[in-house]
């Protein structure tokens, strides 16, 4: 990277993410911010710089991409029936993209993912999805860490988040603060999920070769506070839902289990890898890995690593990874 | 894989780590093992299977290879020097070789790997040097769990081996059991060294893009037996020395320590990485990775990631890996 020059980059949706993403690409001094992009109204013609909180760096938000860039860094929806269209222009566009799209890290809509396929070999660019979760701590770091194996029977892979001194939206998205009932309700109606843990599993999954034959539900539960919980924002009070309980599992030649718990007042967030095998290892991460920061760190540290990787579709599966 | 051929492979090289090796190849059903190298008068000839233990495979130890093969397990040395024509004609044979040469696994002499690297492009090939210590523990999943920071300042990678429980080569090979004056003697006469430390600082820094200002020597010292140990093989008395306690660092945009401990009695067998940055990250894996065990894993699971890999010299920081 030192010898190279450096990397246009442009942002696509500057929401809570890209604005975290638009920080560090700042502190890169391998990265050249050449362009900003949202619909928002209120943030169409503001300097991106000024918009994130720092000085003005002479990069203008504009609705469109209006500029060549060499990466192109998108965040502004979960779902791939929701960006798809964006991607398909960005990739037609000759840039390569790495999107937070949460059903982007391991696409499990075929029709799509071959159309995005197609396109980015056509335009000869990469195209990946990537964050912290899905993308890292319950799939890629749980891939790597099972190369040391010779056999691998089952991989249990769990998150604890305490949600305590996240951002509000993310303490009512897990539910903190609901009834039994109100929290079932938000499940129902879709308003209470945590993205990506399917393809976490798929990704795992393909990974290791192993072929389900049996993959489960997703179970999404309540965690309910065993005590009065305060935070900067709300309180929980005692027999009131602190968050979320939201497993995966899949069953075969190898049998991998996906728990992650997002709640308020968690004692012990963590992140941790238990598999057995030949030899049995057991990985952890006390304190667990934070969120947004490491989201938006992914994404700049893959941008090297998408530059040097093959034109497609990639994984995370795909590309190795390191701080950038 | 499923739906590929299985991939033809070779071992080169029939010691302990090639036979563990060839074990875990005949596991695997995505393998077909097609030839066997070994110098040894006492294995030529012999079928590789019995020759490690298993069933007869129909495949004969011979001293140079005379077959095809896609991939070459190789493992007949630490050194470059003494492997660099092995490597050549291996590679001019067509082959990918995946090497457990520690000093392959990031080659610090130029000349040898530009004269390598020369090759494998010729002959459309990848060459990766490999293992779980260097290849692993102290320089691919270091690398790896960094991406989740935004700012890094420093690693510290620490490894503490039990060699109470490992073949009774390596537990004199640590020195244990010896006086302090032996050990020193040892040291200088090169018969005490973990092999390939430096290259692990090197790879974690070339992964980083830091470049050191300063790389300090490695310093080999003894850990001093504090109690009477007793293993299946020896004694160590108190005061004796149980093992070796080898470091390396680099310092620049990001110090990084390497600090690896091997001796007999370790109470508490490791493996952390904790690094300062933005966020802070510890992981650790309680009792370790075991080496051997561990090393074979990572040529075998290594063979996929090395077929879809470009040509060249590669470094486990330019492929992703997992268990196949």
């Amino acid at each position: 990277m030192r010898s190279m020059q450096p990397v246009s980059v442009a942002q696509f949706g500057i929401g809570p993410i890209g604005a975290e993403i638009v920080k560090l690409l700042l502190t890169k001094s391998w990265v050249r911010i050449v362009a900003a992009v949202d619909v928002d109204p209120s943030k169409i013609g503001k300097d991106l710089g000024t918009l994130v909180g720092s000085d003005p760096i002479g990069v203008l938000v504009t609705p469109r991409l209006e500029q060549t860039a060499e990466v192109v860094c998108h965040s502004t929806g979960s779902r791939l029936i929701d960006v798809q269209q964006q991607l398909d222009m960005l990739l037609k566009g000759g840039s390569h993209v790495v999107s937070t799209c949460e059903e982007l890290s391991f696409p499990l809509d075929t029709a799509i993912r071959e159309s995005l396929q197609t396109t980015a070999r056509s335009a000869n660019v990469t195209l990946l999805g990537t964050g912290v979760n899905p993308g890292f701590v319950m799939d890629k770091l749980p891939l790597t860490i099972s190369s040391v194996c010779q056999q691998v029977s089952s991989i249990e892979i769990t998150r604890v988040v305490d949600a305590s001194h996240r951002r509000e939206p993310l303490q009512r998205k897990v539910g903190a603060g609901m009834s039994e009932k109100e929290f079932a309700e938000a499940v129902s109606a879709g308003k209470i999920k945590h993205m990506g843990l399917r393809e976490s599993l798929m990704m795992v999954g393909s990974g290791l070769n192993a072929e389900f034959d049996q993959v489960s539900d997703e179970r999404i539960l309540p965690v309910m506070a065993d005590r009065d919980i305060t935070t900067k924002f709300l309180t929980v009070r005692k027999g009131e839902v602190a968050g979320v309980h939201q497993t995966i599992s899949g069953k075969g030649g190898i049998a991998v289990s996906l728990d992650i718990r997002m709640y308020v007042g968690a004692a012990a967030p963590m992140d941790r890898v238990v598999i057995k095998g030949i030899p049995d290892v057991v990985l952890e991460i006390p304190g667990g890995v934070h969120g947004d920061r490491a989201t938006a760190a992914m994404v700049v540290n893959a941008i090297p690593r998408v530059i040097a990787a093959r034109p497609g579709v990639l994984t995370m599966d795909d590309i190795p990874i390191s701080f950038r």
